[in-house]
């Protein structure tokens, strides 16, 4: 990164957001104010799920984690790439910002591979392989707004599920060489906490030496510790900061006055 | 339109190719043949009326049109943004082709407004206001092909149901200013039929007083009516052609060996 690029903030907005139409209003409403060049990466929410069910197509799950088989990915295609990803497009063209509602396959932005299926068949789930910023790199600069779903392709005519989380720091970290990215990743919690319960226990900023002295320590648990690895992989692959908080408080997040910063030592 | 003007070639698809995967990889095939710029709308095909079906959403007629209700729209954002446009852009993708799925409400593309609930309320079904270009042309550009789903949105936050004759022939008409526009309208038919019973009756090729003329004479019946005035109306309209024929005969089409061309006088 050149100290001159420009910045470009990405945020992450996961299913707690989507899931409400009160909380997608906020966070749509917020984001309108983030000034400069942004992107928007969208989950699925619970709407993917209760979809199926409707359907009664069955939802494997082996060790927590869901299996797509091929009924499953055309609903994720309808609704992450249908419903969720329209509705977040359609409110920011109704806000004054040029939306562009993307997955992977659109503009062959993401091309992933599908996972291999041993030891465990996820089924239709890819693996990013390439970032391909060609064509979305000058419509940046005309104002464009990405809207980007959790949905690759493999380049032989077949999308796949690929989790947002992933979508997000792979496309962070491709547009780290050309511009100054922070990324915004929201979930549930205000940021780091040190006692999951307590929500004062908030580390504001860490870099990846501290990160490594409390994983060391026993004090980031569970979810937590893929969530920061791959925010720290993507510090190193260039990415200015990653910011770890709420939503709904974006605003709060962008002046530092709520959640946990993450940036390179 | 200037003769200078570049040629851009339109083709829309209807519901009996999407239906078909064997038609849609001849189809996609084809297109991908067509020389220079070009860009693919697609409409819906019955995915829709199968989901509304499995999901026990009832749909209703008025008059033989389908009544658009909230969950009806839904499911028209699922499967035609969704669904049908990423299996072909994907496809397009696979056969080398840059193409971008587009609604009507990335890139403010297609603004429409709700249609008068008055004499008939049809639910949520956008009438075209403005298409704008804006983002569009640079795309073009650089050999992005777009591929537009028959939804659009009112400005406001809310998508809304539009035929996707109309988003093609309204397209066609915003391209014609600056390219040399062939919208190649397929349907189920070879073309225009003096008898629509014998394929072999085929109207090579009319102008609108041609047009006018059969109309007078009875020789024009039912559902070709509206689709030739819309047709006529895009010519007016500055659209340099228009081919009305099969899908799966694009390339005879193009090399004017089947299908009606109209043109202008």
């Amino acid at each position: 990164m050149s100290p001159a690029s420009e910045k470009l903030t990405l945020v992450k907005i996961g299913g707690n957001v989507i899931d409400s139409d009160a909380a997608l209003t906020r966070v749509l409403d917020h984001f309108r104010e983030i000034p400069g060049k942004k992107l928007l990466v969208h989950g699925g929410g619970k709407l993917a799920t209760h979809l199926a069910g409707r359907l009664g197509i069955p939802q494997t799950l082996i060790e927590g984690r869901r299996v797509t088989d091929p009924e499953t990915l055309r609903i994720a295609v309808m609704v992450y790439g249908g419903l969720v990803n329209k509705t977040i497009v359609a409110g920011l063209q109704a806000r004054g910002l040029n939306a562009l509602g993307l997955t992977g396959a659109d503009l062959d932005l993401i091309r992933a591979e599908r996972r291999n299926p041993l030891p465990v068949d996820y089924g239709e789930v890819g693996d990013v392989k390439s970032v391909n910023l060609r064509s979305l790199l000058p419509l940046l600069e005309t104002g464009v707004i990405p809207v980007v779903a959790p949905l690759s392709h493999d380049g032989a005519g077949r999308m796949l599920n690929t989790n947002a989380d992933t979508i997000a720091y792979e496309l962070a970290r491709a547009f780290a060489p050309t511009h100054q990215v922070s990324l915004l990743f929201t979930f549930e919690k205000s940021g780091v906490l040190l006692n999951v319960n307590d929500e004062t226990s908030l580390v504001p900023e860490m870099n990846e030496g501290f990160f490594r002295e409390m994983l060391a320590g026993g004090h980031i648990k569970d979810g937590m510790i893929p969530k920061l690895e791959n925010a720290f992989r993507a510090i190193r692959g260039g990415v200015d900061e990653v910011i770890l908080g709420q939503a709904e408080r974006l605003p709060e997040l962008l002046s530092r006055k709520t959640g946990t910063r993450l940036y390179r030592d």
